[in-house]
């Protein structure tokens, strides 16, 4: 029998917000076993890209990463927050271990071929170390990823938090049983999208196409409901959509198996 | 016997040059065996803080460290310049892990009591976990230290890659065999101080004590000497003071033994 190993995706709101993330650093802190966390980071670029005089630019909700802007997300995502995370959980005694998919090449992408658009310094994920990663998180690390990636030639590339999370947790399917969450706005994949106390508990393929089927399961929700059967496809045991402060009650949110 | 360990300290300067550090790292890459690099990043700190309005306050030729600039630090070591240098060695075949001291909670500091003056958050360090750190050397991992610690208690503290590197290297002289490199503006020790080509190849402790008696030794020169016996007396093998151009030849610098 594999190994539990809990893998936990928060977003940038929350990271940025010291209280609440007080709060998520001491529940992760309380989840027993193995565990691994990846943050996002995006407005707090968007942030202290703008006081250095440096503006955002989006395209479909993905950050244009120029080279100034990849020098801002080196800085703030393998930086600022990763490095206050660490800090932060170290005191809670975890012995969180702080790294991009650089370090121990732990993620390597290819840079983002430009089709219609060119996203610039933006990785799509092509190998996972995850002999690496394993190695560690046996001996009790707890790696804290940021979403930044590397092309092996020299050049850290921006990556999408979401995605780094999904590749991670399929490319340590082979090692551990992974349970695979992400930390949303709402509580989960829900019935009426108005009303947090209306969340679909368990969500298999058939109820995944009965849902579409109803209209309850559109827009942003469809990617990230692909991405959870495809991660399932590649071995992870279960993602679990929910909100982040429900992480210390993770049967409150939506179970995708 | 022990296996060796060579420990490389480089200046803030060498980083922030890409020609000279695209050649410093060739040459670091280039070294054999268990080696380990210790990076500055002032220039670019004070740089990014200038633009960020932030400005730099250096007592002693210590950087004065508030909430702000312990945000900036930390995104400039620990985010910028670490993760440049670690996809750069990876491209190098090099399997580099960026880390600062709170990560696997390599080292710990205490925030400087205040005196005189009170430099903010800045740490002296108190404690090496050389166990993780041989640990991952053993493993063939060649970790990148920014000059960064935690205080244990959930912040980090901005701290002297001289002294981390001075540290880290004692902290691990039970394990190896350690040759701590410095580098420097300067060829080494020099007999005239405006030639680089008078190196003194050879410091003891009774040439040293002959040096300074004749003034050769002065100024800002003798806190590094002071601090290269105290890593001698706590086990280190060699020290050795160099410019980082001779990296690849380090018999040029000046060896304290």
């Amino acid at each position: 029998m594999k190994d539990k190993l809990t893998i936990i995706k928060v977003g940038g709101k929350i990271v940025e917000e010291p209280e609440t993330l007080a709060a998520l650093l001491r529940d992760f802190a309380a989840i027993d076993g193995f565990k691994l966390l990846v943050h996002g980071g995006g407005r707090s670029a968007t942030k202290i890209a703008a006081q250095l005089g440096i503006e955002t630019q989006m395209i479909d909700g993905r950050r244009v990463t120029d080279q100034q802007m990849l020098e801002v997300v080196t800085m703030v995502y393998g930086g600022l927050v990763n490095k206050t995370i660490v800090a932060r959980l170290q005191a809670l005694g975890i012995d969180a271990l702080g790294i991009t998919g650089a370090d121990m090449n732990i993620l390597r992408s290819d840079r983002r071929p430009v089709k219609t658009v060119d996203y610039g310094f933006v990785g799509d994920v092509k190998e996972v170390n995850s002999q690496a990663l394993a190695t560690l998180i046996r001996a009790g690390v707890v790696p804290v990823i940021a979403p930044l990636t590397h092309d092996g030639k020299g050049s850290m590339l921006n990556t999408n938090a979401d995605t780094m999370a999904g590749e991670t947790a399929k490319g340590l399917a082979n090692d551990f049983d992974i349970q695979l969450v992400y930390c949303f706005e709402k509580a989960g994949v829900l019935l009426d999208e108005n009303d947090d106390d209306s969340v679909i508990g368990l969500v298999d393929r058939d109820i995944y196409t009965q849902l579409r089927n109803d209209g309850i399961v559109v827009g942003g929700m469809i990617p990230k409901l692909d991405n959870a059967f495809e991660a399932i496809d590649a071995g992870v045991s279960e993602v679990i959509i929910t909100k982040a402060s429900s992480l210390d009650n993770l049967a409150l949110g939506t179970h995708i198996k």
